[in-house]
């Protein structure tokens, strides 16, 4: 079973977000990969808000962009935790996704992440990051993945 | 039967939100008032949209601040026509409600106000003007509203 | 007779418009097409608003970007509902037609949608919406168009 | 016959617009004071622009708030000067006023000024300024006004 | 003597300040054009807005982009009639050229246009409109400017 | 030893922040509080990120106004979750701090929540959702306190 | 001879920028304070600037607000360091003196501080630091104010 | 030894800062350029601050983007002059880099530039001027580069 929920509004949003498919891998964990439109498929998203205790996920990664509701959809359903990537919108540049992702009124939290492709690699990390509280190996390769990534910062911008 | 569901997501949104309820009073529109928030109560919320049409609620005016779901979440539950009134938010005054509730993406749409009491007034003007289309005494009595608003408008700012 | 205008301040916004023609022609909704600025023929637009009701329009669907009038203009000049579709702006995105055709005072509603082609087909899908809560036949087209869009969602974003 | 024709969308623009008035005031320039609303009074406005020239008004001062079309109505319909103050707007704090009224599509004109009493101050010193341009007498009152304006700033902030 | 200076911040303004030039050459109008830089050419700046009135100019129109503060020192050393125009910059897209632009103190007007190409036309418009208020045979061409814009607008958006 | 590090950048964040402390309490999540500034005490920044895994805590929720780094600076010094709390600045209500505080490189995760209040509850409630996935009695006091939530919201606005 | 200048575009901006002259004076630095306004006299403006490297100033502090051309004009006048303090305003909270001030083209340079308060100290804070280069002594006293600021923040909010 | 650190949070910025290191070059300030991110490698920021004054670096320029909090961190970890340089962000255009630098809080300085090349060139550029107050040979250079560039600029936008 995986442990990461990783989805999205629109099928449109995945060059996005398999930043955070791809540092998953990289760190070894599990996650599964769905469409859930809060707008669209209403009935999905209440489906796997409302299973994902039960089939053992651990949290749950939602992407969306514009008036971007499925992070906080998710998060109304489900007391797991919910991070949420704001996805970069064409006429307003994901101000209006990071907005919608954020301002969370108090009691339901969305941890949210930067507009686009860093926000969606930081989701996966932060991600990590929890996971490794109750996992001593993959605390270690997290720390080894953080050291690799600080070890590749040239001196110099020229190598 | 109401025609009108007027929805908050929050109580404190009421004084503003009575904006609309006075409009609709004014013009011998029924309604009923409810709390509905998308995020802490989504079963209830999921309820009220569904249950909507088969109720005879005609449409719903939906009012929520920051990152502003309600609206859109009842607009991806029911095809009934959803008017969404962003309210004033503390720190971003509003912006992030109008975006949140503006911003939809194609195909669920929500047709969206000003910020605050100016949106909730107009959310309950233009409910009049829909169910007007099919009344002919509600289309004479919002013709002589705005008759009189147009007569109330002074010629000098002195009065 | 149609039941929708479909007006817009400049020829050059068509492209974007005609996501809502081709939204009400998939749900067999009458309609005309116009070019109606505000700004450069305000007789035009005078003599489209008021003639609307006379002529059997249901509703009037305007688009324009920057100092985006049209709407609000034609809201002005008569109570049926007036449906504003901002265009994205060159310089500043369309925030400028945002905020100009929702910000409407109290008194003079303008239903808003999302700037661009997301809300110039979710202006004709709520004016279907709105058309369908008297015509039952379109209510169940609508109704099918919404399910069908449902179903096309993919459970994968990979398809 | 007044040379400048003073109007606002609500009376309750007053106590700003009124900068413009002791402006003119003071220098010596005649002016009428109207409520016109492009929204509420659309006729009004329509007949108060479309008469101006044929009244003897030189320029016209527009100011109002939020989706300010005022200014722009105006000037659709007069190819008078039309010198549009943006008024302070309660959520958005005159930035949804400002853009309404300065992102003018081209070939329809308005000229400008600061939010709020600024921008009224600026509006009457800008109308003398162009008025100058064909009254000798008026030029030397507008620069001895601004002579005594540069005269009366302090050497230092505690007087 | 021309009538109009036209002044931009940098010669790289100029592709879009033509806008300006072909609108005062349609009408008629003379100008002359001028790179007048505040920051980087300050004695050309001073003595041009100094020797202005002097050497019959009537009015100038500003253009700059960024920290826009030509049309402001323009303005604070002629008290001739000053219109800016805002250039849409790299980042921030002309958002910091119009509130650098606009936000003008009481005291010293700037009348500003539209951001970029639309900015530059209708600033000579309104150039246009100012003198045409003495100048019977002007106001006749910008009336029939006006009406075969007018006339321009076709009825439908496919021609 | 506490769970969690509740930091802040200045002592004057305390009133906002200790709504972040009070719900902590409501779930029995030990805590300690500290004022730490990325910028005026940067040693003691250093030293409490650094010692934080060692030291036991799980999990680092920071708040900080304006160009707001203390979140970002804690995550790049620690792999431990940190979330990011941004607060409401006097002249740009907060703006600021949200953007410093959720725009994040890629590589380095800040979760961020809401700007003030609402931000500071949100994040203690996603402290304890991470906590909740390995402490079953959390997970519990979590349900029952989102329970209570969701029955404390009333069905109509006057209770 | 003071070295350093302290200038603000209105005598109202001197309660703010009283806190760069509080903060000199701890630091031991001298400093004149005028009111000099880029639009209301530029002759003064002109001048100070021409005049200031002659008369032994080091650097220039220039306050100002909205449409704020203060600190660009005087960069544009003479090579000497200028720092400029965007001022909070009315409407827009400072947002449009921070563009104005900020957005220099490149070859004039304005070091720009924080909006308000925390500008003005910081702008002297950074005189400091430029002065302490070729001034042992000052250096010395500035490190001891820097030590003194970290030993002032307390560990506990609540002192 | 270089007399100017030129630092950046990622070797990506390089072509943007190199602008600066061109005007170093120009006016024969000699510098160093060098990778350093506050997040990734946190070590090496807080070496290269603290060790700074030690090896006789009179000031540092530091240019980030997003979440830019580059120069900040140097700031509070060294009290010479640092000087930010605000990245073009690629979703925020840089409004993000530019607010996480200027925001400051109170007691901590960073001198701010334009977003993007402008910045990178202007704080080179002061940085000349800084380092011109005891180098009179620095400051005639300095004075005839500006110069020359106020010679450059052409009088007629086309040559």
């Amino acid at each position: 079973m995986p442990q990461v929920g990783l989805i999205m509004g629109s099928a449109s949003d995945w060059p996005v977000l398999k930043k955070a498919a791809e540092t998953l891998d990289a760190l070894k964990i599990s996650y599964e990969v769905k469409v859930v439109s809060a707008h669209r498929t209403p009935d999905r998203a209440f489906a796997y808000a409302r299973g994902a205790e039960g089939r053992g996920l651990k949290l749950i990664i939602a992407a969306a962009g514009g008036a971007a509701h499925l992070a906080g959809v998710m998060a109304g359903l489900t007391h797991l935790p919910v991070l949420g990537v704001p996805m970069e919108s064409k006429a307003l540049k994901g101000m209006d996704s990071l907005l919608s992702t954020v301002q969370m009124p108090g009691g339901i939290p969305v941890a949210t992440f930067a507009i686009g492709e860093a926000g969606a690699k930081n989701a996966a990390l932060f991600a990590a990051a929890m996971l490794a509280l109750s996992d001593a190996e993959l605390n270690q390769r997290l720390k080894d993945w953080r050291q690799k990534q600080t070890d590749s910062v040239p001196e110099s911008p020229e190598g």
